[in-house]
């Protein structure tokens, strides 16, 4: 672990620290970095946005998608003071940063009473088997639009 | 299948189809009903938002948790015309809504050219085996955060 990564993910678990004193949300920060700098930033803002997306990666794949004007983080690192629960872990595959840095785990997480551990365990799950309701309906009028995808020629890959 | 559930699901397939022609993103809509009323919806707007959360499900939480002012989705049904990737389904557990229907597969989606198998696939490997780089550092100086956080009075939990 070199000084620079110290560094950011030192500025991550403050921001983490920040964010939960001003009742933000829960106690976690994220920082994005390109070419050693700070490109896009966030804390949990899921009480005070009243939003469940709110999630710090998210928040700073957002902040820093919109600073780079692009929906992708080519060439960065993020730094995120816990392991990324699967919603924020989903959203950074699509981001396709170069690496991530993450301080505390998934259990630390549980044991500080956030479901990160409980989602883990219920995506591999076939969908009849998951703790949550999901029925599948009109496949073929949905499957339909993705032909009209597949031969659409003006579409923009992400 | 009732003749709402079918209705609102048709509602969603549209929402697909007219942002796929707008160029918003790709082909995906969603619908989020509660009482027999739309409190919520959206469509993949990744590309119009450079924004790589933007994916239909996440933009629909958004708008109605903003139309509710509530962070939860309790008393919900989520329409979404596919199956929702990781990071919706990960939003999705995060909201809470009662009940999910789904109209095309990720095996649909993988079709026509979307990760979503390839991330649910990801997902549930250890974090040495997973393609995407990922190492922890600094762990105990974000479980300190944590310990603040599990003394801390008042709070908000989500």
């Amino acid at each position: 672990m070199n000084e620079q990564d110290k560094k950011f993910m030192r500025e991550a678990i403050a921001l983490s620290r920040a964010g939960m004193e001003r009742g933000d949300g829960g106690p976690f920060g994220c920082v994005i970095v390109k070419d050693g700098k700070v490109v896009g930033s966030g804390n949990n803002r899921v009480v005070s946005d009243k939003d469940p997306t709110a999630h710090a990666e998210v928040v700073a794949i957002r902040d820093a998608c919109k600073n780079l004007s692009d929906f992708q983080l080519t060439d960065c690192t993020v730094y995120t003071s816990c392991e990324p629960c699967p919603m924020c872990l989903g959203a950074l595959y699509w981001a396709r940063p170069d690496r991530i840095v993450f301080a505390a785990t998934r259990e630390d997480a549980a044991e500080a009473g956030f479901d990160d551990q409980f989602i883990y365990e219920e995506l591999p799950l076939p969908v009849e088997q998951r703790r949550f309701p999901m029925e599948r309906q009109l496949r073929e009028e949905a499957q339909k639009v993705f032909d009209a995808w597949a031969v659409m020629e003006a579409k923009v890959k992400y």
